[in-house]
Parts: C-alpha cells; sequence; structure tokens
C-alpha cells in the first residue's frame, strides 16, 4: 500500500514519476543501458541535460541573462560556496536571520572569513516570525543579502520579496517550484534538489550572469559556478540519476497545470490543514500568520504525552514521517508539490478522530 | 537488447542490481514508499546505511582504525577536499604526476594554497609509465604524498604501492573493489563511484582516524571528514540513491565471490584483451608492460581513418561507448567489474573480423 509521506526530504515523488522510472530502469530510450549507466558525456544525456534545462527555465520563467547550474553537495554546500563565490567585491555580507537554516547560512559565510551583518534577527519570538520588510531598503552596501525563504523546519516563510540595494541571494531548498516566482528579483537562487525536484545529491543553482567572475581564488573547480556555467555543469561527472529525475518531475509539472495551477493546489492544502489546526483546541501552530509556510507546517497537540500515540497511529493509517524536527518537537507536515489535496485530507480526518478519542 | 557498455563512467552495473532495483523502486521494503522518497534519518535508512558502511569494511578489509564516509562532489571535489583536511601540519605536499588525473589533484591543492612537490613526472613517456619505487622513500617530510593508482584516461596503473614517511592518499576512483587491497598502508582513499560503486554522485572517503581533525578552519562542513564521521555521513542530507545503489552491488560482490575471484576475474579479462591487442598488428597500446591498467585499455588503430567506422559498427554490434578520451584518441575499452567475460570475448571477436575486412 502506498503511503502518504509528509517527510521534510527526501520527500514524497509524484507516483507518476516513479513509474516512469521503474519501467526505463534497465533499459533507458531503447539505449540497452540503464540511465545509471550511460556517460555524461554521450550526445543522448548530454540533451536529456539540456532539455531539463530547457524545461525548468520555461517553467520557472528564468530570464535569458540567469544560467542554471547542476551541481552536487547540497544546499548545505552552497553554505559555503555562495561566500567563496561572491565576494571579492566586499567583505561584508548581510543576512536575515529566520531560523536554523539561516544560522547555517550565516556560519558558512563566517567560515569563508566574511564580516556577516544580521540585518534582522526572529529570535525573540521563538523564530516564528518575519521581520518588517522596511529593513532592507537603508542596510547599506554588502557583496550579497542572504535570506531564507521558506524555513523547513521552523514551518516559517516570506510573504514577500526583500527589496535591497544588494543582490538578493535565497536558499530555495523547500520552496523551489511550489508556486510562480519573480526570479528577476534575485541575484542568486540555489536550492537541494530532494523537496520539490527529485532524489537528495543534486543541488541546482540558478545565478544571473553578471555575478560570475566574482569567486575567490581558492573556490574548488566543482563549486565554480563561472567554470560550472562554461561547462554545462560537466567540468566533472554530474549526479546524472538526480537529473533524469527532475526531468520527470518537471514533465510532471508541466502535465499536471504548471507552476500556477500547482501554487493554487499547494495554497488550497496549505490552508485546508492550517484551518483544520486553528479550528480546534487540540491542535496548534505557533507561527505568525504573515509567516506561515505552505509547504511545511509544523504542529503541537496540546497534551505533548500524547505525540507518541499520534505517530504510531498515524503511521499505522498510512500517514508516514509526521514527527516534527528534534529542536521544534511535536509534528510536522511536509506537503511539497506531491502531497496530494486527499493525503491533506485523510491526515485532517485522522487528526479529528484522534482528538475525538483523546482530546 | 542490453549491451556491453565500455564507458569510463558512469558505467555498467550488474543487471541484478538493476533488476533489484527496478522491483523494488515504488515499494522499498514494503514501506509504501520508494527509496528515493525516505528520510535519510528514518530508521530504515539509517540501518540501511550503517549495513552498506559494514559490507564495504567487510569487503575491503578496512582495519577498525579507519573511518568511512559517503559525501558528494565526486573526486574532483576531493582535489579540494583533500588540501582542506590535511594541510595544518605542513603547508608542502608531494604528488606523482602519471596523467591528466593526477594533474587535476596537483591543481586542487595548489588551489587551496600549498607548496607542491613533484616527485615523479612521467612526462617524457607521454604518461605511458609509472616512476621507479625508490623515488618516494628519501624524498622528505610532507602533509601527504598523492597518487592516481589508476589513471583512467591513459589506462596507466601502478603495479605496487609506494613506500613513503609520508600519509599515501590516493584517488582510487577508476580502481576501487577491482582487487584486493591492503587498506592500512594508505592515509586516505577517495573514489568517485560511478565505476565500481554504483551512479554517479556518490562519493567514498576511507581515512585513518588520527588524519581527522588537521582540517583549515575554512574547509565547508560538507567536505570536513572529522565532522562527517562524527555524524555518521548524515550532517546535511547524504546522497541516499547512490548508498542504497552501493549497497546492492556490494551484495553482488559477495554474491559472486568477494574481491579475490572478482580480481581473478578482472585480470584475466584485462590479459584477454591486452593479448589480443599485442598479438595484432593492427591493434595497439602504448602503455609499459609494467603500468597496464585491468579497469581502462586504451587502444590505436593502424589507421586513424577507420576509427569512425570500427566506432559505429562496434556499437551496431552491441558494444558502446569505445571511443578513447578526446586528449589521447583512439579507443577505450573500460572493463569495470560489471563487465562480464563474454563482454571482452564479444569485443575481441569483433576486432579480430574488424582487422580481417579493414588489415
Amino acid at each position: 500500500m502506498r503511503v502518504y509521506n509528509f517527510s521534510a526530504g527526501p520527500a514524497q515523488l509524484p507516483l507518476e514519476v516513479l513509474e516512469t522510472a521503474r519501467e526505463e530502469l534497465t533499459d533507458w530510450k531503447s539505449s540497452g543501458m540503464s540511465v545509471l549507466e550511460v556517460s555524461h558525456r554521450g550526445k543522448d544525456f548530454v540533451a536529456y541535460a539540456a532539455q531539463t534545462e530547457a524545461n525548468l527555465r520555461s517553467i520557472l520563467s528564468i530570464p535569458d541573462n540567469y544560467k542554471v547550474l547542476f551541481l552536487q553537495g547540497g544546499a548545505s554546500g552552497e553554505f559555503d560556496a555562495v561566500p567563496l563565490n561572491l565576494s571579492t567585491a566586499s567583505d561584508t555580507v548581510q543576512f536575515v536571520n529566520t531560523g536554523q537554516w539561516s544560522k547555517k547560512a550565516i556560519a558558512g559565510s563566517k567560515r569563508q572569513g566574511l564580516e556577516v551583518q544580521i540585518l534582522a534577527d526572529e529570535a525573540a519570538s521563538g523564530y516564528t516570525t518575519i521581520p518588517d520588510p522596511g529593513v532592507f531598503p537603508e542596510a547599506g552596501a554588502a557583496a550579497y543579502l542572504h535570506y531564507t525563504p521558506n524555513e523547513t523546519i521552523g514551518g516559517v516563510a516570506f510573504d514577500y520579496i526583500p527589496q535591497s540595494p544588494n543582490d538578493l541571494v535565497a536558499d530555495f531548498s523547500s520552496a523551489i517550484l511550489s508556486t510562480e516566482l519573480d526570479v528577476s528579483k534575485f541575484g542568486v537562487i540555489y536550492a537541494g534538489a530532494q523537496k520539490n525536484m527529485g532524489p537528495s545529491g543534486l543541488t541546482v543553482v540558478i545565478v544571473r550572469e553578471d555575478l560570475l567572475g566574482k569567486a575567490r581564488p581558492q573556490t574548488p573547480d566543482v563549486w565554480n559556478w563561472k567554470l560550472m556555467a562554461e561547462n554545462d555543469s560537466m567540468l566533472n561527472t554530474p549526479p546524472t540519476f538526480g537529473i533524469y529525475i527532475l526531468g520527470l518531475v518537471l514533465d510532471w509539472i508541466d502535465q499536471t497545470g504548471g507552476l500556477k495551477a500547482l501554487g493554487e493546489r499547494n495554497r488550497a492544502k496549505a490552508a485546508a490543514l492550517y484551518n483544520a489546526i486553528d479550528s480546534s483546541d487540540f491542535y496548534a501552530n505557533p507561527v505568525a500568520l504573515n509567516a506561515r509556510s505552505i509547504m511545511n507546517i509544523p504542529f503541537t497537540l496540546a497534551n505533548a504525552d500524547l505525540d507518541s500515540a499520534f505517530l504510531t497511529q498515524a503511521s499505522a493509517a498510512g500517514l508516514t514521517n509526521l514527527k516534527g524536527h528534534r529542536s521544534v518537537g511535536g509534528m510536522r507536515a511536509s506537503i511539497y508539490n506531491a502531497m496530494p489535496l486527499e493525503g491533506i485530507t485523510r491526515l485532517i480526518d485522522f487528526m479529528t478522530d484522534f482528538e475525538r478519542r483523546n482530546g
């Protein structure tokens, strides 16, 4: 029985994608080879990677003056790659701290020797809020302003794009492809694939062309965006299977109506779950109303002693991986693109029933 | 029709591995989830990764005082990670230059600001030779001595392990698991997975414990061997599917007799192909007899004008990816673990026939 998998990542994928991958796994495009076995420099794979990039550009409306890179190392690798690639112009960089992933990005820029200015730190709210948009425009010059549009652990999301005199860099790991996005507002967008794009091990970087060529000399070649752009992300062997699955996921997005329809579905899914939480005294979500993520929804039970029973019974009902992050506790429902509305309905039904029996 | 795939990497995998992966692709261990979808922190995957590490330790006889890490970035990433992790003790590092991959490793250590001593450079032979073992013992102190046991492009392999007063670091990408190995002779062994271990995107690092903790402060967390060892390679999301396939490949090695039997099969396969090349005036391999790789066998045709016809006809006969690297020309047969003797026999038959028709 296929379950509804609420994992924060690696996360549920569309069943259609998995079925296509299964069907082709021992013989890709009648090549007599698995896609796992084909050379990244062979013409079939080169064409597939180029088509995948073209489809991503089309779906996300990426402007022509941006490069799309398929890298390795995860968003965590980019925490070091971003400062290495962008910091020859200035040693000062700006951050917003909205939680655990912001903190790790900040640590990466510090590790690379940069002067970090924190423009806003949401510690006072326990990282359940976003800053006022007014803090950004007047903050002075820096190599970049980095923020985390969606905090996977805290379930906190920005409902606006910061306006800054500096180039905006954003870790979009848990929000990419969840709805329409104006890429032209950003200098750099990066994201690990394992939420909305495919398996872990693939990192997508979208970078405005004029930001290439600012890398420090010690930047590793495999993370040097300019070198990678010049080599179509194949300076070394790319994670070919990750690119393959991303291609299938993009086909699925196209076939199910594109980003606009996906955004509407995602907002409807999240609204249904928040409504169930808010209309109950048994469940609670701590995040400010204007900062609620549509991808990651943490919630607590009125009595934490029931957490373990909730998780066990949910899992038995085919609703898995609902345990909250150890730093937050309680529950977390990650409801990425591949989670259908039916999964949300089933979760809400279970929650209602659990409350009736235990509330 | 399944072909014999002589790609240098990503490379042919055992059909049994692909069939198991296909069978399990939409439902792994009756979890109702694909292995692509399971959390790396879930107990099933944590157990699988631990078992995979244990099996690798057993098959390679890795001593207890070594850590095994599953990382991202490829061997090319390690060209920077090695100097970052090992260079606090000394700014001087030693290299042997036996060809293209040695050169890239050398460039990585230079990029990280280290003083590189080249103990031997095989340029005079056109990189078809290995140095005399006598050059290493007296070469003085350095943070490490790095060499490339098997040059994937040149088809040049060491038939001995250098004896040095310094810790030995080796890029084993195209030789790992090809035969038995005395891991205790090395400080660090690293390898991209995409030849003998699985798909691209997974990098295996085997490091002696006393070498942990020598990293420079700017070492990226995701490449910091000590941090990764302390976190069972799960400081960030690992390439879960790569680890999954590695586990299946290790099972296959066990089931087919282990490394000793594999080494015998690999030597027999290589001997048959070298014999066919050497006993012909039409084909030639330029590598010195004591430096011939059992994994990557480049060869030329007497008349390079026939290269294109050779490749087209070979491919039509189900023998694919035989084109040599652009820097070397001619042909290259990469015959990793998953290439059966039958594939070699078929290639030799084709070569004999092609020579008869064109020689």
